[in-house]
């Protein structure tokens, strides 16, 4: 494939006329062809209203049609080949096999979301049968099920150019609701994204589904994107970035006419909890594997295990040692992008200047590569030095060790929604566990034990979610098929006949749908 | 039960020292004992503290244990006899008739929650089995439940003294979920919220319950409410009122550090859609049967048919005559309080004096009481007089009457979004209807045939949202067990042992859920 440049919109492409801007080769900083153009405010109003005109139809398709359009939209990314791993490599900076695995997630997840529009149960059906005698009134006939909201705004994140970028969880879920959506690209992976955007506008073609389905949208800035969310046929946000970015993007939503929901990922340390049991079994492997975990991709997963958390005893001396060695072994890594790099170096500088903290490893050093470094200090410190539980974005990790069990628990009481909270334990440590896990449940939306909270299963218990601030809704997922559920809505009918009634709704069944009749839940016969 | 104007804080009972205010008799407009005082920022505290103190023990009881409470609580209700209807009667100015049914929706609701607590599928349980010989990666035992949200806060409406007030859907459904409520008691009518607050208070400590799951605040003006929508420990919002209102209470909660939902049903004018065969059928009967649902309980229903949209054609003429005649006939009605008839009164005026609306009919008169009113006008007229949109809150009717079936559409495209939208039609309306129905799907959350939007069935399929201003948030219900979702967030476990797994997700499955395991709806054994 030639990248031009150009903006997807509907079934055009054409060159943007606001702020040319380039990718770049994240190892080397040299600029990568071609230049894009940004959009204007008519690109953004012509491609929401080309989503409003689509809706309509695209919602009306069935099932089976919306399922195979998403096969379809897969098979094309697949086909992509290498040149999809090469420059989204290039554009990265992220080693190969990890964009061959993050493709393979990608389409992955196209194929679950068409196996759960066929399966339905997202429709949630729920059929109350007329009951003419009832006394002292009859009930009506009343039929529910789940509806798409509209137009969806989605914006590609930097760290996951295919799996959170054009085609990723937020479009594919939109679109296995039924909403049409305006992706507005990252800027740090242009030619990516128009890859990726291409091949969607081609299965939109050849599926024959209505062009407004899909568009795609360059821009440098805040313009574009503030342009997205505050246009009216959009109905849905979803975003995986900064905690400053998400804020602004649910300030901008909030503010509408008609407000709407945003959906937000936005900021995670990611505790992990060392327990005394697990420390004393085998501290030395896990402060191998917290290395390996802390910098794998850079640290640059919105999982990345920032914060440690430890009561003193037998084995933390030997995590901290095995850590600082495998720490001082850890290659110099690649990052996204020179901003990226930037706020990454002023992150790490500023821990290393806070009084009370101090430097227990670094890794290696090189040219526009960012130094991994793992720092520690104590309750009291952590507790009165606010910015120390601020996400550093990349690889960066802070152990908290001294206090006992009460102590621990109260400093994860005081800390903000997380996405994912890990626990090192063994039996030794079930009483300990059991004691914070209610705690432990109303503070992040994954709870893992034994295990590292990088690497995210797309599947359907999956919760990539948790309380703010990791998320602007802690009701949702952003990965996984739950994820449908935050572009749905409900409508009722009330004695609609049935040959007039949607399918999903109607008596026959047609689409072999779980429905609960009555409040039982009843299998398709 | 003697009243005494105190709020109930958690166990405890004592008069606010704010401003004390006093319920009125709605026909008579005197005044009723006791007065009540006004609830402190240090009350609101307290109450939201103990909310957060009982919140993990609340959650952690078995659904057979939090479905008995439910219906302890009922039972109480049940308990408060002629009292309880006596003292709504007299606040509100409602019929006997309507109170009684009420307070079987009431009871009834909160008896719909405790068996859905028990059927269980509200905790949505999903299981992904471990897969360790999965390449190029094993995938993780994951298993996911919805655990409730924390303490939420409940405003009483004024219009339903007893369904959508201290013990209305909004706790009913909180209190189902595991959640705590703060219960704001809405002035309009204190006594009755002192009355049911007392059976809750009660049924707490009967069932064991920790005190802090129930309290109830009162207070004039804005303060109080603001106060509890702002305290950190309050997780959720539950508000039935004027859009006023609500805007405002959802811009106090997104502006908290930590932004929460709010669940606000505010507006809708209902549209009822005189289709030209159910005209030319029975149009005089529609007109009576119009009037009937306009005026029932002096048009205070949330989903009072305030606006009709008909094409001219055989049948209307008789609509017309036939409702001015019932209009004639139809009693001057009290309303909740005398802040509601102003405004009634002030709405109608405007109407009145508009260039180009037209009054059809007018009900009786009588002192501190409203009058219904009945008033057309073209297609022309609305359009461009944006207030004819905007909700009278009482009886008052406005028929939009000229056009063809694609102004009607495009009338029905202008309308903001409702809670209802009725169409009556005959099987040669069915055409037209069907090319309606899709936008009337994205405008209403309850889509009714034949009938009249008035009365609402609390049951599984029911939908009482709809699209903003209708609520604050299209993707929920306040009515029906649905409800129960506004007050929930999911949690995923990965790798957790069996025995140290919450109920709902080990594989023996003690409560008997309907789960979905490896994506697939699975009947407990």
């Amino acid at each position: 494939m030639t990248l031009t440049g150009e903006m997807l919109i509907g079934a055009a492409a054409r060159r943007g006329s606001e702020t040319a801007f380039q990718g770049f080769d994240a190892a080397s900083g040299a600029a990568l062809e071609p230049s894009y153009g940004g959009a204007t405010a008519a690109d953004v109003a012509k491609a929401c209203g080309l989503a409003e005109s689509a809706f309509t139809p695209y919602r009306a398709t069935t099932p089976e049609v919306r399922a195979t359009f998403l096969e379809l939209v897969a098979s094309k990314i697949d086909a992509l080949g290498d040149a999809l791993t090469d420059r989204a490599c290039a554009e990265t900076g992220l080693p190969r096999g990890r964009i061959e695995g993050e493709r393979g997630r990608t389409v992955g997840q196209l194929r679950l979301f068409a196996r759960e529009v066929r399966e339905g149960s997202w429709q949630d059906v729920r059929l109350d049968p007329a009951l003419p005698d009832r006394k002292p009134l009859p009930r009506p006939d009343l039929r529910m099920r789940m509806i798409p909201l509209g137009p969806v705004g989605v914006f590609g994140a930097s760290n996951f150019p295919l799996a959170f970028s054009v085609a990723g969880g937020d479009t594919a879920s939109a679109l296995a609701a039924g909403c049409p959506v305006v992706v507005k690209g990252h800027p740090a992976h242009p030619g990516t994204s128009e890859m990726v955007g291409r091949a969607i506008q081609a299965a939109v073609k050849e599926a024959g589904m209505p062009e407004g389905v899909f568009s795609l949208l360059f821009g440098v800035g805040d313009t574009v994107g503030q342009a997205l969310v505050a246009d009216p046929h959009i109905k849905a946000v979803g975003f995986t970035g900064s905690r400053a970015g998400g804020l602004a993007l649910a300030k901008i939503a909030a503010a509408r006419p008609e407000p709407i929901p945003v959906y937000a990922e936005m900021s995670s340390i990611n505790p992990v909890l060392l327990l005394p049991g697990a420390l004393a079994a085998q501290g030395a492997a896990l402060g191998k594997a917290f290395v390996g975990s802390l910098t794998m991709g850079a640290g640059q997963f919105c999982t990345n295990p920032g914060l440690l958390l430890a009561i003193p005893g037998p084995g933390l001396e030997e995590f901290v040692t095995a850590a600082g060695a495998a720490m001082g072994e850890a290659a110099a890594g690649v990052m996204l992008h020179k901003g990226i790099l930037a706020a990454y170096e002023k992150g790490v500088a500023k821990l290393a200047g806070t009084a009370g903290v101090e430097r227990l490893g670094l890794g290696q050093s090189g040219e526009n590569r960012a130094t991994p470094a793992f720092f520690a200090t104590d309750a009291a410190t952590f507790q009165k030095t606010l910015h120390l539980a601020d996400e550093v974005f990349g690889a960066a990790g802070l152990l908290v060790r001294d206090g006992d069990a009460m102590a621990l628990a109260h400093l994860l009481q005081g800390l903000e929604g997380q996405l994912t909270i890990t626990v090192h334990m063994t039996e030794e440590d079930e009483a300990l566990f059991a004691a914070v896990l209610p705690l432990l449940e109303t503070k992040a939306g994954r709870i893992l034990i034994n295990g590292w909270p990088t690497g995210v299963e797309v599947c359907h218990a999956m919760v990539h979610g948790g309380p703010f601030p990791a998320t602007s809704d802690s009701r949702t997922t952003s990965v996984g098929t739950l994820a449908i559920r935050r572009f749905l809505r409900p409508v009722c009918y009330q004695n609609v006949a049935e040959y007039l009634l949607p399918e999903a709704v109607r008596d026959a069944n047609p689409q072999g749908l779980w429905r609960r009749i009555d409040g039982v839940m009843t299998q398709p016969s």
